[in-house]
């Protein structure tokens, strides 16, 4: 790696144990094994247990290996929605999921606000069937609440919620009742090169697909009666980025030894001294105005002088994000991910002082 | 890297420059960088263009990048067939592809022959809209010939031709004038770790797309029009596996290099001892019986004694294949891929003789 510090919300930093690990599964010959080989099976099902404890997935939630969150969309619209989702949309990401439904010619409904704003109606059609939420709106630093999350799940117990923890998991507590499925891709918190998605599920997922697979065509390899199949003996139906997915499976190892309070307790330090650098500084402020509802792990101020903060900070060897699409010219974002120690969130706090 | 030398058919041996360039990427933090940035614009597009002309691919066939052959067969099916597609089976690949249009509820045909057995009866029914073809049946060792592509071609020239070339790019030489479409995955003869499919496709393959895609779903973000047009900008629809696509680019310049021709031949003078081991030995003997149907790249031995030769093999530091699927316990096989060295065959080849 350079002497860069990668603050940019995704791709990112690489976690700090990556090159070691790497090397070791290089040593190991983990990318020439067999995907079938019982040292492989038992990789799948070691990087499977660490996801598990990391996020704390109660019993009845399966753990899934995609390639993209993008993918993650694709397969939750192919496998769960017959006619109609619901989207909850304030930023790019949120948007993309319902547009993904638009594609597959579902009569999806959206409620839409300004981006980075906050949700006030919570009433769905009742034809929805699944309900899109994004825990973390990487696109403008918005971030969901858990009770918000519950008042839906008590409001419709009958409807399937998925939770889009993308640039969220593994820093953010999620629970996990609350919701049917998740999904992220791994080179955000985790630290990692993109290539590899997790896709969560719960039982009453798999009971819908199976009953949907029986009239209607939910796909190929990857439906999700096929993915279980595979996933209970630790296998994938195809060939995977077995070198990611044993990557993964170390670095959830890593944090969980470090300590997930820890780590939780770090990113809401790191979090909160970014926050204090942007409401002191005269040239930034925040986005998201529901204090609330600021993301922890993806720091987003606005300004009139991005261009000239992002190069100011390049040059000293740290990289930060700039306004994505829209807000490209007029916005900064700074991710706050496992990886980043307080150390180097210190001095990108003192730096940011530095411009005037 | 251990010290083995794995002739496993896929996940095989990496690439012998994979680490260098691994490092270099590392170095340049590529797996950091932005997928929308200049540098992976430049990244991609310089993969596509070594790719281009390793391939030999003429004017008007395009590359995207997908996660494996798998996803390639099921794109295939979503994008291009509408209720019928023809199969030609003579191994475990070749029907899984088959079984992929089955998943997608699309009234294919199968021409069905024996495994590793060559075909005589080239009749299509005239609802197939596209002909499923193996170059290189890599669970069996059957190789198609050239000749009898373009006599497919010639035979049915408004049907789409897709064309596996999983473990036979870019070791044999393939003339895509005669097919639409192509597709492979890097952990075979390009010696990379799994987690890349490349999917080639020329302009029937798009305007197919097009036209369908004005009445009918074609999937969400790998859709083909979609995939045209982030490719056409150099770009992909969402973060793909960047480093993998980095690597690939710079294994596909070596190989350039080094010359495609002397690559070939070497492949060839590889095969040749290969084959002749397996003819003067007592407990082996080749599988495919024709022998120009006999695959270059994955050579496969009939034996009663597999489990013995493999670990014999094992503990000499030489990896083999396991049969596949049903042949699992009576055949062998060795992949000849453009990493394994004269020097190393001939080192099997020494090794094999020793087995009585």
């Amino acid at each position: 790696m350079s002497n860069k510090i990668y603050f940019t919300p995704g791709p990112s930093q690489l976690f700090y144990t990556f090159e070691e690990h790497l090397k070791k599964a290089l040593f190991n010959d983990i990318p020439s094994i067999s995907h079938r080989s019982a040292v492989f099976i038992k990789i799948l099902e070691e990087t499977t247990g660490a996801l598990k404890e990391l996020l704390a997935l109660p019993d009845g939630y399966n753990i899934y290996f995609l390639n993209s969150a993008n993918e993650a969309w694709d397969r939750i619209i192919l496998n769960l929605v017959e006619k109609s989702s619901h989207h909850f949309v304030n930023g790019a990401f949120s948007k993309k999921f319902y547009d993904f439904a638009l594609a597959y010619n579902k009569s999806s409904s959206i409620t839409q606000v300004n981006d980075g704003a906050s949700f006030d109606n919570w009433d769905i059609p009742g034809e929805a069937e699944l309900i899109g939420l994004t825990k973390n709106e990487t696109s403008v630093g918005h971030s969901f609440l858990e009770e918000e999350i519950q008042h839906l799940r008590g409001k419709y117990p009958s409807k399937l919620i998925a939770l889009d923890i993308v640039s969220a998991a593994p820093s953010l507590p999620i629970n996990f009742e609350h919701i049917d499925s998740a999904y992220f891709s791994v080179q955000k918190a985790f630290g990692m090169p993109s290539g590899l998605g997790i896709w969560i599920v719960n039982e009453k997922c798999h009971e819908i697909a199976l009953n949907r697979s029986k009239t209607t065509s939910l796909g190929s390899y990857r439906t999700l009666p096929n993915l279980k199949k595979f996933g209970d003996k630790h296998q994938t139906p195809e060939t995977p980025n077995m070198l990611f997915i044993y990557i993964l499976g170390k670095i959830a190892q890593d944090i969980l030894q470090m300590g997930v309070k820890r780590m939780r307790n770090d990113t809401t330090y790191k979090a909160a001294i970014l926050n204090q650098a942007i409401e002191d500084h005269p040239l930034l402020s925040h986005f998201v105005e529901s204090i609330k509802h600021r993301s922890k792990t993806t720091i987003v101020a606005k300004t009139e002088r991005a261009s000239e903060i992002l190069e100011f900070l390049n040059k000293k060897g740290l990289v930060i994000g700039t306004g994505y699409g829209a807000h490209k010219e007029n916005h900064i974002r700074f991710a706050n991910f496992p990886t980043h120690s307080k150390e180097s969130v210190e001095m990108l706090c003192d730096l940011l002082e530095k411009i005037e």
